[in-house]
């Protein structure tokens, strides 16, 4: 028996620590929120806030005609709201599926609610949880044009920049997967650094100015590589991918001759030396995307 | 016979992109300038502007006080100084390294030196070779601070930021590698998620201005995340490692049934794993630095 019909504006399913940040920007916007999260008493905060504390899954997405979720994965989103009383529950309202997963899985998941008779709509989030709610949050959403922007007024209560990537479903997973194989990678160079750096007796907070300056220095090497990229040109003038080989040597070199493990920058360095092998040393480094690329790789 | 007896300021060894770079630099600041290259013909625009173009190393090298060495690694630069003729001439002027190579090599180099009553500056140049001569470029200097306060203002008509890292020698070479670590690592991702944005049609210039986005939230983090590195504390509020280890997970499985390869983000994923085997899956991903870490992998 479901008592709560559509008594919120919106309701969150999942209340990890991003889902947490999501109420907590829905509650600073007034917004009557509805939550629920498969392990009880997580999130308590977010009732002592004012948020209403369904029972179950069902009870929850009935609260409100706008279902967001934010889990771990698609498996343990499936596992709330494919099943058949949450299911009915949903049907002719909207869910967004914040939750991080491949492209593949959002089209299944669209498939399942087109099926049955349920709004969806897949997102996802650029941005770390203390960005929730503030300027500084990226949202990256796909799906029908038309539900977007229904839905768009509550989603923008989050704060920051919300960007319709297009009526395809899987977009927003596509640059997601693309997005964090940039920040993870990146991370594990971070921390790879100053293992290197601890060799030396440099510490993390020395080297991090400087670590700062290399990160100021990518954005707009990604701008500049973007269109080579797309255009095919990989002008290697000024920093030719045999110089790249040659530094990345001296990181695995130093790294494996002092017992740390350099298999990430080994990868790499693999990738140059084949685009090296393949005849394109004097061009610039993202010749490599051309090496990755199955088709490209033929050429 | 050496005719050029110190008619110039400064003398500039290997004309390869940044070579040049840094000699259009000096030229801009007005600083007379000798220059040579291994492969004659290489940087003749830097004669056209008005550098004495000498015959051979020892002819260079004797032509100013101090001479700057830029090539592609050590074993170059030793080619090239490290023999009779040259080394003689070199006796009481100073050497400022900036070939990027390994805090090991930069010490042998030292002793080189100091054996043969040569002054002996290393350093690393850690921006593009289009920020020189601006406010963008970033230098890093290391060994004894007098000789470096004596060459500092040669050296600063290199523009930028001059940042003298102490009297151990090795210490500009092991920064450069930890910085140029966390460079080429994120560079390769970037080029690595072009590919996989790809598999979805997404061009590189479509996914580029939120790459630039992520580019953005590393410097902050880096910051962040020294402290807790030094600190010895990794929370994972927020964002625990078994969050990121999922998203790896997600990387992988896409890129490879796309077949593109992922050996760096397995690498990556593989620290991550070990960490959480350890116990650690509720800290931040960072706990991977000590993973990295020998004498950390022990506790």
């Amino acid at each position: 028996m479901i008592s709560h019909r559509e008594q919120s504006a919106v309701t969150v399913l999942g209340l990890g620590p991003m889902g947490r940040a999501l109420a907590g920007a829905f509650l600073d916007a007034g917004l009557p929120l509805t939550v629920w999260n498969r392990t009880p008493g997580t999130g308590r905060e977010v009732v002592e806030r004012g948020a209403f504390g369904a029972g179950s899954p069902e009870e929850a997405v009935a609260a409100s005609g706008l279902t967001v979720i934010c889990v771990v994965n698609y498996d343990a989103a499936d596992a709330v709201v494919r099943r058949g009383t949450v299911t009915e529950a949903l049907k002719g309202r909207t869910v967004v599926n914040l939750t991080a997963d491949t492209p593949d899985r959002a089209r299944d998941t669209a498939a399942w609610a087109a099926e049955h008779g349920i709004g969806y709509l897949d997102g996802a989030i650029m941005t770390p949880t203390p960005t929730i709610g503030t300027p500084a949050a990226v949202f990256l959403h796909s799906g029908p044009a038309e539900l977007y922007q229904k839905h768009r007024p509550v989603l923008e209560a989050l704060g920051g920049t919300h960007t319709h990537l297009g009526e395809d479903i899987g977009r927003a997973a596509a640059y997601d997967i693309a997005l964090l194989d940039i920040f993870w990678t990146a991370m594990t160079g971070y921390a790879h650094a100053l293992a290197v750096a601890r060799t030396e007796g440099i510490t993390a907070r020395e080297l991090a100015p400087f670590a700062k300056g290399i990160g100021a220095v990518l954005p707009p090497l990604f701008g500049q590589g973007a269109q080579d990229v797309d255009d095919g040109r990989f002008s290697g003038e000024g920093n030719p991918i045999t110089s790249a080989v040659s530094s990345m040597a001296h990181i695995v070199r130093w790294s494996e001759s002092h017992g740390i493990e350099a298999g990430v920058m080994r990868a790499a360095e693999g990738l140059a030396r084949r685009a090296i092998g393949r005849g394109h040393g004097t061009d610039g480094f993202l010749r490599i995307t051309e090496i990755l690329n199955p088709r490209g790789a033929e050429r």
